[in-house]
């Protein structure tokens, strides 16, 4: 493969064993908990059915046209899950499915059962609603992944027929649609394809869908006007990103998790294709969504409405959509990017958006999801939330595409941990784990010890074959201001030794070798730009890659009340006894006391602020508790 | 009359004469400017022509169904300036809309113009929609004004006609219908009739429409039934103040104007017929009103959706609705329970709204209007911005209810200014003018010589025809700390002599009596309870009744990062460059360099904070100085 432009590529998913430590129990529950509490729900909402073509809807009933991505998320999730943890029974029923995808599909490789079974007539008619070529493109990386994990090339021959399908239907060519997905997705998953068959022509495609995105004249304009639409329509081209080429995109518009798999895949094809003009789109896109769209918490889409981006350093706290699809999305650009650049600006954003607003999308105990992850809750009377969920996580949502997303991000996390690149390993993630790497022609044993991000100390053992020279490139965390490297307990001089925010360490690895590294983890007050106005006079607390929040349940209700006190020092301490050990902070603060205020509305200040305890929680573990206030920017005065 | 509840009535407006100080300009450009301006607008849209019965409206034309009052309430406005400023032309114009109303009017007494002309065969079908009892009432209310301005009766006979018609198609009776308006007005405007000809069966439709507001089974229910309806309807009964029956409704709920009208009335009613238990009522929603649910400018109905009260401590600052005309019916509201109550509390918060909410809904020029009016602006790319309104003041408005309820308003402000009763007369409002009132069985000019609220010095001369004992009520306002009062330069010890927030000066006044009221107008910081969380950490400032904020104009943009030093002094200075002039408050504060804080989204803090200055105007003037940030609740720190 001519993999001009990446300088890393991610290790395998089954090289990588996670064991222990902060994600040990959390991929173990994603295993047992979430991954079977998502198979439930399939089958419970009819999901499932439409595989086994039943359940043709009554007239009027309304069909959600996305469903078989659900299923092809879930799937995807249990065959990585397959890689690291073999279960026949699973394995089965996954053969099971795939058996009723073969029956599904149509005779010239099409395959979408909303179509087949609501509105036969009408395939490749409306790809801007309709999401045909998203759920394709889901299907076709579950295919991928089933086949990696289990090595049969059914699934895989499945989506190539499909592929080749839309190959045909989707061209240049004079009886070829000039079109391209309303939902971004199939683009990653043709690279994802090509790089499992080698086939050329789905990078062709791949690349086709990229270039003709946001071309004059507008495809969905003049599929609109084919479809004899007369109303304008329900959202203007940049949500779907087609509001120009991509190429002249200077800014992330629309619709976020449509944009995270557009950017991603513009990695992958420029990767693939050498096409430094993708990168390019790609870097400054990317600039603009960290620099300017981007909530702490790796959450990005600020609004409801759209489900979308708006415009720079609109991150309203209490209505923050931060969709966990979003967020896993830019998980997915930054990795790649990451490979790409082996630049730390990139882990760092993957590993914020991680422990945070991706995280905080699943409940403790595995079964509860969020769709939104605002970064501030004040329960309302009434259904009128400001994110239009409910602010507690819920079993299952109208349009489930974050909990299936989130549990193949979980089961596939070992790749995002390590890379390796000519004579190079580098260790993006710290987790207690172990991998077994492909370096310099040997295999290398990594394997780390650690309590991450609850310690701020991480031993790692170095086990090549026989010695030899190669570059340990471990990721010096952006959050950390003085990070420290031992190498068989001797203490390195870092300068001159980080670059692009890693410690690289060249030197001859021997069977042996044992490296530490410390990352103090002091408790930062982190400000937002100014222009950032609804965090103006605010804090929001950072440990290591974790944000805190505040919550009702340790703080009482107002917590928009509480200032912390600049100038007192603030703890870091772990809890055995929170959802299951957690490291918390806690401090001082000052807060009026809302219960003698008494009944006036309004009155002269200054009230008295009296001193207050404060305890703060990781965000990714708010709303655990019980419904109640939460906060993560906080006053400080 | 029985008047048997209230202890004050309002002065007569053409017995008050506002000129020079604060008011006189500014009524002077409602009268010479808004005026004329709403009035072509009601020609250049058609509502004038409707009149007419011109304009039959195409199939499918929208055609809003409240149009009439927009003419009503200009009438309104117009007959109350023929009180103060006779105006031949103006007179004639409105002559001859009289005449218009009359050929418009039906056989039975009907008068509507959307009916007549849209939908004839409907009309008293949909009451909770289709604004007919409303806009009746707003005719009413101009009939009475026109009488009183003109002593010309023919107006009021058609209103009393179309009162007559509605009386005998609403009430208790086998043939009649147990309805009521969906939007209340009429009401009040029914006891305005009831005063004004002394005709009981008035008063009586005004109480039964307030009693059968809110049985079971709801008027609107079997209604919307009958029409056939088989949706649910767009808004729940609250909506309309129709969810209980009034006398036991807790919390202010629904439609905020609507909310407004529909207690005023109850104290309209109330006051004629004795009953007490519509005053508790009244008693009751105000406490909510005012005490949780009123913005600091005295806007309520906090939210754009529905135009409505939310629920406890909800006011958020930049999607802050606070309708104009809510502000407006807030001061009738108040104005009413003030002549019952003769407590300063209520002259508060209608002055506190007058000087406030109501005022911000009028450009400096008189000719462009505020609907919403937010407590912070933060100008927004693209349309979508928090109140559903651009954050400048409009020409005109789709639904242009607000602009000529201002100039009804300010036309007839002298009544709200003060008020006589039993050997009693009452100053509510300070501001420059010369009032005749009847007091103790004599006149009694009273004449106040004030640049308040500029200044705190108001002197009123006392020029009773011959010598009596009676009491002369001075407000002192909730506002002020430490008011003084001297007479003929004699200091009173106001201990003693303050009651329900007036000093009540009973003593035997001669001619050339002199009274100098000194209200010290210190700048107030003033804070929100601790439950509204949208302003911890926040103060506003005030100075007099009138309630400042900060302009990107004078202070650049990123006002929310503006600090104000807790420490530092406000001082207060007249700037007579300023929009005509007025006192704006200056002092120091602190704010982030945006411009030197780089690229970065978020940082570690602290980040230095330097020295600014802060600028502050009265809210009422915000907007007149171009689209640029506003803020009214300032970071202290």
């Amino acid at each position: 493969m001519p993999d001009t432009l990446r300088r890393l590529s991610p290790a395998g998913i089954r090289d990588v064993t996670i064991e222990g430590g902060f994600w040990g129990p959390r991929l173990a529950l994603n295993r047992t908990a979430t991954l079977p509490h998502i198979e439930r729900q399939l089958e419970r909402v009819g999901t499932l059915d439409a595989w086994r073509l039943k359940g043709r809807p009554r007239p009027n009933e309304h069909v959600p046209q996305f469903r078989d991505s659900d299923v092809a998320k879930w799937f995807e999730a249990a065959a990585y899950s397959l890689m690291t943890h073999p279960d026949p029974a699973l394995e089965r029923r996954l053969d099971s499915l795939v058996n009723l995808l073969a029956r599904a599909q149509w005779e010239d490789g099409y395959l979408n059962t909303y179509y087949t079974l609501v509105e036969p007539r009408n395939r490749w008619t409306n790809l801007r609603d309709m999401h045909e070529l998203y759920c394709a493109g889901h299907l076709i990386e579950a295919a991928v992944a089933y086949h990696a994990a289990t090595g049969n090339t059914r699934f895989l021959e499945i989506m190539c027929r499909c592929a080749d399908h839309i190959a045909a239907t989707f061209g240049p060519g004079r009886n070829q649609k000039r079109g391209y997905p309303g939902h971004e997705e199939i683009e990653l998953a043709l690279v994802k394809l090509y790089r499992a068959t080698g086939e050329r022509r789905y990078l062709r495609l791949a690349e086709f869908f990229i270039n003709e995105r946001g071309r004059r004249p507008h495809y969905f304009e003049q599929e609109a006007k084919a479809r004899g639409e007369t109303r304008p329509p329900w959202a203007g081209l940049d949500y779907f990103q087609a509001h120009l080429p991509v190429r002249e995109q200077q800014t992330a518009e629309g619709h976020a998790v449509r944009a995270m798999y557009l950017f991603s895949a513009l990695v992958d094809v420029a990767v693939e294709t050498g096409d430094q003009t993708l990168l390019a789109a790609s870097r400054r896109l990317w600039s603009n969504v960290t620099g300017r769209r981007m909530y702490l918490t790796g959450g990005v889409g600020s609004s409801r409405h759209g489900e979308r981006f708006t415009f720079d350093y609109d991150l309203p706290n209490d209505s923050a959509y931060a969709e966990t699809c979003a967020a896993i999305g830019l998980v997915l650009w930054s990795h790649r990017m990451l490979q790409v650049e082996d630049d730390g600006e990139y882990a760092d954003v993957m590993e914020r958006a991680l422990y945070n607003g991706v995280l905080s999308g699943v409940s403790a105990d595995g079964v509860g999801f969020s769709y939104a992850n605002p970064l501030a809750v004040h329960p309302r009377p009434g259904g009128d939330h400001p994110t239009g969920f409910a602010p507690e996580r819920q079993e299952w949502f109208v349009c489930p595409c974050c909990p299936p997303n989130l549990a193949r991000l979980l089961a596939s996390l070992g790749q995002y941990a390590y890379s390796t690149g000519p004579r190079q390993a580098s260790v993006h993630l710290y987790l207690q784990s172990a991998a077994d790497l492909e370096v310099a022609g040997q295999r290398v044993a990594l394997t780390q010890r650690t309590d991450y991000p609850w310690q701020e100390r991480v031993r790692i053992s170095v086990e090549p074959e026989r010695p030899a020279a190669w570059t340990l490139a471990l990721r010096m965390p952006g959050w950390c201001a003085e990070p420290r490297v031992a190498v068989n307990s001797e203490p390195l001089d870092l300068r001159g030794v980080v670059r692009k925010g890693y410690a690289r360490l060249r030197r001859r690895w021997s069977p042996g070798d044992r490296v530490e590294v410390t990352l103090p983890m002091k408790v930062v007050r982190v400000e937002a730009h100014p222009r950032v106005w609804m965090n103006a006079g605010r804090v929001a607390l950072q440990r290591g890659p974790l944000v805190y929040c505040l919550e009702q349940a340790d703080n009482g209700p107002q917590l928009d009340d509480v200032a912390l006190l600049a100038d007192r020092p603030l703890r870091a301490a772990y809890d055995r006894e929170l959802l299951g050990g957690a490291v918390v902070i806690t401090g001082r603060g000052r807060r009026r006391d809302a219960g003698r205020w008494g009944e006036a509305l309004y009155r002269p200040g200054p009230t008295r602020r009296a001193a207050s305890r404060v305890r703060a929680i990781p965000y990714a573990l708010w709303g655990n508790r019980g419904v109640g206030e939460m906060l993560v920017w906080v006053q400080e005065g």
